[in-house]
């Protein structure tokens, strides 16, 4: 729930510059609280998880409002960096929640829980990004969705071969993404420049 | 059907002035009318509603071949106009027609309803924009979505505290909708300051 | 599997110039493959293709790392060209193969299998220009997208008025949308002022 209120926050935030009124502010909380995962359950072809817990909807609405009407306090540096890492924690729980949720599922195994990790993660912010015709973070050098696919990675890999040691595995696999995360917002890391390629 | 050949027309001449070919068109018309009942019709894991009845696409790729080849009677003002008007009825039904089949379904109530509804009115439009890359709707002033959430949130009280009154209920939901909207468009009324954000 | 290879190596060529990270010039390479056939099998509400034959996400992959490494080779004219006469045969594949699939199924005959034909041709083209704000095929004046329909409707007509000859329906049909796709990139064709459109 934290990763929820921490993504409609960052999902507001990213389009109040732009000029918003509240039901489109809310709209864009709501897609990038629940959008990837709603597209993850739609491939999975299983119940869409917010129409079973419905409290995902009201927390997104009403931190929707909240982070509206305070929105002015988010322009401050401190506060808008405690929101990016409030941030990273919720592409960390919510990519190693997929990975298990998938893999639970046995659905495309090994391959589908890394990408619909990966997707429940990120996705989200995607659809805000090209609603709100913002550059999505897919053409930028932020180093953001890498850290998501090696904790997801490794995350299949001790399922794989060491599925005894799965919560330890759930548990690091969170603590990969979020401490990479976590070192490129406090330096500024971007993607290197061997796998950064512009023609 | 009235509102799906208004959502087609709407669609088509939403693109004409970047330059479009037939196809193109057609499949921006049928994507403005279908394409938020799709959406709707894959969350709630039903058969998709027009591999039902196939006439919503007919009508909408016929919709589209008119519109196509008589646009520049829509470049009229009054035309123009009335364009406006069908689809605001477009909306109207759409919306409130949604929220009766999610509910029938019960689906995510009392929540579910209402972002469905919303979602099957204002999302053809939403996909058409992205893919021309035109502002979204909900990046502008315009007051268009508020109405149609107003009217939903409506009738899903109504369904919920007066379950005996759902058509009336429904029909007030309607004119609700194009009440608003009629107004919006007649004078021009964007959405007022104290629900609006530019940070 | 050569027009998913070929498919993959437009993509991640697409978004080449704009300067793009391995991860995500993946993800472009994957989406542009598999995007289309994924909506497509979610509208139909069959197990998605690639969940059941990973194989589809694992050349995918393959592919999208090779042509990001060797992307130097791609931007000479005479190999570009090869990957357009490429992507030709992978849209005539994809299209008619989607088709035969919607049309076993029986779901909404005729139009569906249409509609779905092309969105599977076209549609991870589509997600991937939206995603990296490229100006999507429909707004272009390229002749690409009408070969599919021609192709597609020219196979649906031959499945309903002459069965006996689905095999020999399905080889035309890949040959009209090759061979007319292969005629507009080799003389630079483009849609014919009849059917376009600028108010």
């Amino acid at each position: 729930m934290a990763g929820t209120v921490a993504f409609v926050v960052t999902g507001v935030l990213a389009v109040a510059h732009k000029g918003i009124d509240l039901f489109s502010a809310t709209v864009m909380g709501i897609i990038t609280a629940v959008g990837g995962g709603t597209m993850r359950d739609m491939i999975l072809d299983v119940p869409i998880f917010w129409s079973i817990d419905q409290n995902y909807i009201w927390v997104s609405i009403i931190a929707s409002i909240a982070a509206f009407y305070s929105s002015s306090a988010f322009s401050q540096k401190k506060v808008n960096k405690m929101m990016l890492i409030l941030d990273a924690a919720g592409i960390s729980l919510f990519g190693i929640e997929a990975v298990d949720k998938v893999w639970g599922l046995g659905f495309g195994i090994p391959l589908a829980p890394v990408l619909l990790g990966v997707l429940t993660a990120i996705g989200g912010g995607l659809i805000r990004d090209v609603l709100a015709d913002r550059q999505t973070l897919l053409m930028s050098r932020t180093l953001y969705a890498i850290p998501v696919l090696l904790g997801c990675v490794f995350f299949v890999m001790i399922l794989t071969y060491l599925p005894d040691y799965n919560l330890a595995g759930a548990l690091i696999g969170v603590l990969i993404i979020f401490g990479i995360r976590l070192t490129a917002i406090q330096k500024n890391l971007t993607v290197p420049d061997w796998i950064y390629l512009k023609i």
